[in-house]
């Protein structure tokens, strides 16, 4: 594996500099790797140094910066010419989820550097399968899937495509550690990853006993949140298992498996969101109802809570307990 | 709904000393409650005095005292004699989940107190209806539903059973509020209620996914920590669909519910773990593997992270956002 001084020398890429891309970016910085970024949109190159710079401040007053704002942003690079990808090692596509769009980008990148550079792609949409057929040497291709805000997020999910190489995935997993992060790793290109198949049969469920009166959206959030959410980030859900003594869950998941919901429609309630327009917190429409104070007041609380949740979270990390108690290689 | 000085005027009872019982004690005490706590067996009645005593200390560290550990035991009576229930309004049932056994309990409670005192279970196993059967004037039976440990949970799960009445249900919800819980209440009995369903339909998903070799234990961990711990104990899964613009959603769950599995099968691992009579933690053998320390690590830093989570919870309550910004009733 790399070692920090390595990741020092390796460039890394990223193209696309919306507010995902310019995220990344500043991850990729705060890890100490060269970062090349490449506005293929005119507004998104004037908006980035002004987005990073505050994304940098974020990290600053959150204490995540070992060095001083200025000494990060003199290791980046910013452009609307991909020739400034030349030197890198890795370069991270984040922009629209549009495959002919990427196909382009991926022409530019090719154009633009080694034949060996590891490309990757932050899609949650397009399987990696996929995108990886339009380039050319498709084994370098890599699915790098981050959370927003992925300078503060510990979740990384990397996916290999079909024709990806063993030895480019494992490559980009060792590095992920360098990120901060607890990247987890698939081996097969699967619809929605993990998370969101496991978050998919938390809303059928939730949906279904809703439907039949038996839960309200309130309590179904209640239960979750200070239920699950008690345990969530110290433990996964297998963890928690053998934490509760394991043994009898045999018993129980034979009773309750047949209870649970099979079905594949799609309740009223979330078509009539659709009807109505409705966009959340973001137009004061959605399964709840909001003031525009309410609904402001719900994303001001929930960047303050990102920031504790974090703080929270690196006191208990995966890596910790891994290397305090060398239970896993 | 009751004010906090006449809560101080409501006596409450508990019957059952165990871990849970005691621990659902002093949640009591804390609330301002006096509190009878009956022990039918010799050795929890032995035990109980030192274990709440802990208890209290445990809740004087993390800052849960409003007063001295002497005024809240000041507050509480522990015998083996159910005549101190007497005047007490509600009494609280934490035995043995055996059906039997909590039959003879209950008749020592009713033949101890008033015709309307409020008698519940914590049962998170037996029915609330089949419970409220074998009890006279069963409108007053109602299931309260605690989570480990009592005093520093905020989840309470309040379950209305076929015979309950809505006032006495209703009565113990507002009452909850005053216990420092964001209950939930469950109009009608379900089989492992809310919470217990939602994450068995995230076992069974996970669970599918092993089995097929498109995950593994470790990354369903990784991914459900890193995700959905970091927005979990925030918001619930419904409000994170308003966050996230709810309107997307429809599209996306008509596309991932014939995914999901739907197969009642447990699968192989689960069976193993009984053949190795695998207790997790408690035994070093489990679906993880750990040595003693690394098991006695879990539990002691589980138990650290418990405290603080306990405290960010705090910082974002439910209450909290309904009080500020007005959107409940």
């Amino acid at each position: 594996m790399a070692n920090n001084n390595e990741v020092e020398h390796i460039e890394v890429g990223v193209v696309g500099l919306g507010l995902m891309g310019s995220s990344i970016a500043v991850a990729l910085l705060l890890a100490g790797h060269p970062v090349k970024g490449v506005a293929p949109l005119a507004d998104d190159l004037k908006d980035a140094p002004q987005r990073i710079l505050a994304q940098l401040k974020h990290c600053e007053e959150t204490g995540l910066l070992k060095k001083s704002i200025e000494e990060y942003l003199m290791n980046l690079t910013l452009s609307d010419d991909y020739t400034i990808l030349k030197n890198c090692q890795l370069v991270q596509e984040c922009v629209i989820e549009i495959k002919e769009i990427k196909a382009q980008v991926y022409q530019k990148i090719i154009n633009a550097t080694a034949e060996n550079t590891v490309i990757s792609s932050n899609t949650s949409a397009i399987p990696i399968s996929l995108l990886q057929d339009m380039i050319d040497r498709p084994s370098r291709f890599v699915g790098i899937h981050w959370a927003e805000p992925a300078y503060m997020t510990r979740f990384l999910e990397i996916t290999k495509g079909k024709q990806t190489a063993d030895s480019h995935a494992q490559w980009v997993f060792n590095l992920a550690h360098h990120w901060n992060k607890e990247p987890t790793f698939l081996q097969k290109d699967i619809r929605g990853f993990v998370t969101n198949r496991l978050m998919y049969a938390v809303y059928r469920e939730a949906l279904h006993l809703i439907t039949q009166g038996e839960t309200s959206l309130e309590d179904a959030d209640k239960a979750f949140r200070y239920d699950a959410g008690s345990w969530m980030v110290f433990m996964g859900i297998f963890r928690r298992m053998d934490y509760l003594g394991v043994r009898d869950f045999h018993e129980i998941l034979k009773n309750f498996f047949p209870l649970l919901n099979n079905g594949d429609e799609v309740p009223e309630v979330m078509q009539k969101m659709i009807k109505q327009e409705a966009r959340g917190t973001q137009n004061c429409a959605g399964l709840f109802s909001y003031t525009q104070e309410e609904a402001r007041q719900w994303n001001k609380s929930f960047a303050l809570f990102n920031k504790d949740i974090f703080k929270l979270a690196q006191k208990y990390p995966e890596s910790y307990q891994r290397d305090n108690y060398g239970e896993r290689k």
